[in-house]
C-alpha cells in the first residue's frame, strides 16, 4: 500500500541536502475553495473572496441581509448581495464617520444616526463621554433586529440608555422630531438606481431638513461613496459640491476601506466654521473626550485623511454639478427592490 | 415583424408620465463581457477584471509579458500574469516611488534604478532638472524591449541621452560599478517565492551593496509591498525594519493604488537626517525642480502619505524581524519559474 | 417624488405600438448573485453556479459535506466541495449505475453497494421487486447520517428492512462477510490523487475480492468516472480495459449528466454472458420487475446508453493500461486529506 | 544560496522509500492561469475556460468574431462572446448536423447550407462524393472571411469547386433563388432575445420557404438548441413541434457537445418516409458514399444519437407550443444588438 506524502522541498545549492519547507503554504495551493462572494463594483470590476462558513441569513421588506464567515475579511454583513461591514477592518469606517465630526465640535451632547443599523456607529459614537443622547433611525426593523442577535460586538451599544432606537425613514423622523442635534450622521446606502437612499444626499435635504435640526455650531457628517483616485468622479465630488452649496464650512476626507477594495469618502459640514485641530489638539481630545481605545484614528492619521491628494482635490475643487432628485448621480449597484423608501 | 426596443422608464408618480432614463447603463449591465483577467491577491482573494484586447504578449527567460485593454483600468501590463502597471492609475506609484527621494535629497545629480524596465520610474525621474544621468539596470531584455516598443508614454524616456539603459542583475551591476549614486531606487518585483527578487530587499544587501553605493547624503528608496491595514504585515513592516536596522533615518509612507486593490508601501533610507520638508517647501521644491506636472503628488499629499495611520505605524514600530536570505517573506503569488535571478 | 420603473417594450414596427414584455427576463439580468459554487473540472476549466442558500454543512474524518441550494440543479450535495449529486438530474446516474445490471441478472435477490451514502442508489435497488437484501457500505458514517437527515428522498430507502446499513471500508467488509451477491454495485467517490477510493479500483481488487464475492452468474458495476468525448482517456478506458482483463464480458455504458457538466461512465462486468436484452424485452423486465416509475431509462434509452460513439469506442478497444496500485490514473480533483481510506 | 525544488513523494509504505511523482501535475497547479473566457449558459451558471492566447479578433456589422487558444478546447471562435466552435470537439457538432440527412437521403446532389460561414459544414458535406453542388449562404461577410483566413481545417472547403458562397439573408436567398435542394440545412446562431436568427426557426418560414425549396424527397435538417436533460425545454421540444405541425416525418436526435457543456439537438424534416437504415445499412453507406473518415458517427453512434432518453422523449410527445413570430422563446444569451438580420 503506498501512501502519497506532499512535500515541498528546499535544496541547498552548497551542499545539494533537502529540507522541509512549510506545508502550509502548499497546502493553502492546493485546496481549493468552492464557496464565492463576488460583488460586481463596476460592470467589469469583480471583487471575489472565498466564503467557508454561511452564519445567518435573513430578508426584510427592503433588502436581503446575510452574514458570513469569509476567508481574508472575517465575518462580512451583506446587505443586497453587497459587502456593508466586514469583521477585519469595519473599524476603519465606523471611526472615520464618527469621530471626526464629534471630536471637531466643541462639546457634542446629543447625536442623531441617519441609518446604521448595524450599530457600530453609534457604538464608536458612545465612546464619547460628552454624549447624553444617540438616535439611531433605521429605516429597516429586520436589519437592526438581525444585528442585534448576531453581531456581538454592537451588544452593548444596542443596549445603551443613551441610544434610542427609531424604526423610520430618516427624513420623515427628523422632520416630525421637535428637537435639534450637534451631530447628525450619515450611514446611508449608497445612492444606487432604484434604492431607497439617494434622496438623502440631494440639496434640498441638506438645505430644508438637516441645516433645520442642527444646533448652532452643528456638524452634519455624511459617507459619500468611493473616494478613489479612479472612482471619486462617481459621486463623491458631486455630494462634496452639493454641501459646498449648501453650507459655509466643509471638509471632505477619505481613506482605503481594504474590504471595499477602494478609497472611502466622507464629508463634514457646517455653518459654523471648524476649529484649528492640529495633531497634538486631536490627540489630546481623543484622551479627554473618548473611552476606549481607536484603533485608526489619531491625530496624525485624522490629518492624513484630510489631505486628499492633488488629484482628488482638484477634481472637488472644479466640480459643479449638484446633487438633486432630478440629477441623481449613482453608483454601480442595483436595489433588489423589494422596497423603495421613498 | 417585431423588434426589441430596450427601455428603461422613469415614471413621475405625480402625473404618471414616463421618461426615458440613459441607455447606456443598462446596455453596460445587458451586455456582457467575456473575457476576463484575473489576479489571486490571497488563496481566497480575487481581483478580476474584465479585458476587451490583448495588445501584445511575450515571453523572456524570466517571465511572461502581456499588454492588454482592461475595462476598468485601461492598458495594462501584466508580468508572470500579474498586474504591474495600469494607464489609468500608474502616475499613483510612480510619482511616489520616485519624486519624494529626490525632493529630500538636496541636489540629486545621479540615480540608480535597480528594475524599472518599464520606464515609467525613469519618466519620472528625468523630470527632475538636477539629474544628469540615470542608470536603469532591469535583467529583463525582453521586458525592457517589449516596453520600449508598446508603452508610448515612455518613449521619451527611453531615448533620452541622460539614460543609460544596462541589462543585469541590479546587485551585480551595482558592485561592478565604480561609481556612488545619489538616490538608488528599488523599482523591483515584489517577492514572492520563487521569484528572482527576494534578496535584494535582505539586511546583508543594504548592508553591503547599497550603502556602499550611496554617495554622503544619499537616499535608498524601494518599494516595499502591500502597506494596507490588513496586508501590511506581509513584507512592508519586515522591509521597514530591515532599513531601520541598516540606515541611522528611515521614512516609510503609502498610498492607495486602485489597480493593485490595495495601500502599497514604499520606504526611504539615508545616513544623513531627512530635511524637515513642509508642505510649502515641498510645493517650492516641486516647482523648482520639477518639469512637467506631476499628477498626484503635491506637498499636502506627500504630507499625507507619509502619515501612515495609527494602527500600521503601531505594527512597523514594534516589528522585530529582520529580511535575510534565510527568513525570507513572502507575498502571495508565484513565479513562472523561468529562470530565477539569483 | 419619482420612481424608477424598469421595463422591456416590445415594439410593433407594423404600426409602432409598444408592450410590455415579461419583466421576469430582465429582472433576472439585473438581479446579480452574488454567492458561487466552483468546481475546478480540470485545471483551466470551472464549472460554477449560483449558490442561493447553504441548507446543512458538516465535516466527518474523511470529508466536508455540504448540502447547498443551487440556480440551476436545485439542492446539490457536496462533499470535499466536489459535486456530488443534484436534485435536479441525479436521477439519471443513479437509474444508470443501477438498473441495467440488475435488469441484466436473471433474477438478482442479494446486492451489495460500495459506497452510496447518500441513499439514492439503494432507493434505486429497493424498487427491484426480486431483491431480498441490500446492504450498503459506506465508509463515512456522518455523510449517511447526514444524507438520512437531510434528503427526504431517500428516507424510505434508509428505514427499509430490506436495507442492511454497515459503516466499512468496503474492501474489508467484502472480505470479512461470509456471503455472496448476485450484484455488486460500485457507487465511489472517482478515483483522485490522495484520495480514499483509488483502490476499489484496481485489477487486483476485482480479480480477489469482487469475483470471489459474486454468485454464479453475478454482475458487478461500477461508476468508472467522466466518459465524454474529450475526457474518457482520463480513467474511463482504464477501467474499462481493466475490468476486460478481469472478467469475460464487459459491457461499458454512458450518459450525459448535466450537473456533472460532462457525459459520465459506467461499466458492467460479469463472468456469465449476458443476456440479449433488446429494446422490447428491456420494456418489458422493467414494467414486471419494477415498482414506481423510472424517468431517465426505458428500453430505448438503455440500448442508447450502451452505444458509445465511434470515438470513444475506438479508445476503448485499443485501450492498455491496467489499472493497479502502481500504476492508478486520476481526475483532476483533491482529496480534502482528512483521513485516507487505505 | 538556496533553490526552491518542488516535489511530489510518493511514499512506498511497506519500505518507507520515497519515489518522485511527476511533477507535471503539480506544476499545473501552481501556475495559476490569468486569463478567462466566461460564457453566462444561463443567468447563474457559467462555463469557464482559461485562454493562453487571443488568436484573431474582428467585429462584423453584426456580432463581434474571436479565434482563442483555450486550455480545455484548443482553438475556439466566438461570436458575440459566445463558443461558436472548439477544435477539440467541433466534429461531434458538424458531423451530426450534416450526415445523418445526407446518409438518409437516397442520392443528395444539391445542399443549402443556411449560415455557417465558419466552413465546417460544407467541410463535411463536401465529404459526400454524391453532392455536385453547396450553396453556403452566410449573412456575415467578415466571419466567413475571418474563418476562411484563419481556419486552415476549413481553407480546402472555401476553395472547392462544388462550393457557392453567398453573403445574404438565407431568407431572401432561398426566396429569390430559382431552384431546389436535395437537403437544406440549418446551421443557424441559437435564437437568442434581439438575435437575426429567431425566424429562421418559425412555422411560416418552413411552411413557406423552406417546403417550397425542397425537392420531393428532401430533408430540411436544423440545429435546434440545447437538448440536454433540464435544457431540452427551452427551445428544443418547440423546434421539434413545430417541424412535426409542418412535415410529415420529424426526427429529432442529439449528442453532449463537451465544450458547449450539454447535450446538442437536431431535428431532421421531410415530406417523405425516412428510409429505415439500420446499424449495417448506416455504415455500409457511409463507406460507399464518404470520403475522408467520420470521428463522432458510425451505424451505431447514429442509432444512439437518434434514441433520445426517455425524459426527453415525454416532453418532445407532448410539446404544443409552435414557434411563431409572435411566440418565439428564447435561450439564454443576448445579441450584440450591432444589425439584427430581419
Amino acid at each position: 500500500m503506498r501512501e502519497l506524502v506532499q512535500l515541498f522541498l528546499v535544496q541547498n545549492t552548497s551542499d545539494g541536502t533537502f529540507h522541509h519547507q512549510d506545508i502550509a503554504k502548499i497546502k493553502q495551493r492546493v485546496n481549493k475553495r468552492c464557496l464565492w462572494f463576488e460583488e460586481e463594483l463596476e460592470p467589469d470590476l469583480r471583487w471575489v473572496f472565498g466564503v467557508s462558513k454561511i452564519l445567518h441569513t435573513g430578508e426584510s421588506e427592503f433588502q436581503t441581509i446575510e452574514l458570513v464567515e469569509s476567508g481574508p475579511f472575517g465575518k462580512v454583513l451583506l446587505l443586497d448581495g453587497k459587502l456593508q461591514s466586514a469583521e477585519a477592518d469595519e473599524f476603519v469606517y465606523h471611526e472615520s464617520i464618527v469621530h471626526p465630526a464629534l471630536l471637531y465640535h466643541s462639546n457634542p451632547k446629543k447625536v442623531f444616526i441617519m441609518g446604521g443599523g448595524e450599530g457600530s456607529t453609534a457604538r464608536e459614537v458612545l465612546k464619547h463621554s460628552s454624549v447624553k443622547k444617540v438616535v439611531m433611525c433605521d429605516i429597516d426593523q429586520e436589519v437592526v433586529d438581525f444585528c442585534r442577535s448576531n453581531l456581538t460586538e454592537n451588544a452593548e451599544a444596542f443596549s445603551s440608555t443613551r441610544v434610542e432606537l427609531v424604526i423610520n425613514d430618516a427624513r420623515v423622523e427628523l422632520e416630525n422630531r421637535n428637537e435639534k442635534f450637534d451631530v447628525i450622521i450619515g450611514d446611508l446606502n449608497d445612492p444606487v438606481e432604484g434604492g431607497p437612499c439617494f434622496t438623502l444626499y440631494t440639496h434640498s435635504f441638506y438645505m430644508h431638513i438637516i441645516k433645520a435640526k442642527l444646533n448652532v455650531g452643528g456638524i452634519l457628517v455624511t459617507q459619500a461613496g468611493p473616494a478613489g483616485i479612479l472612482s471619486h468622479t462617481e459621486v463623491y465630488s458631486s455630494i462634496y459640491n452639493t454641501l459646498r452649496q449648501t453650507f459655509k464650512y466643509v471638509l471632505p476626507y477619505a481613506a482605503h476601506v481594504p474590504s471595499y477594495a477602494d478609497t472611502w469618502g466622507w464629508v463634514m459640514a457646517s455653518d459654523q466654521a471648524f476649529p484649528t485641530v492640529n495633531i497634538k489638539e486631536t490627540d489630546y481630545r481623543i484622551q479627554k473626550r473618548i473611552q476606549g481605545e481607536l484603533h485608526f484614528l489619531d491625530g496624525q492619521t485624522l490629518c492624513a485623511t484630510l489631505a486628499l491628494n492633488k488629484h482628488v482635490r482638484k477634481t472637488l475643487a472644479g466640480e459643479t454639478h449638484v446633487y438633486t432628485e432630478d440629477s441623481a448621480r449613482f453608483i454601480h449597484g442595483y436595489s433588489s427592490g423589494l422596497k423603495n423608501q421613498n
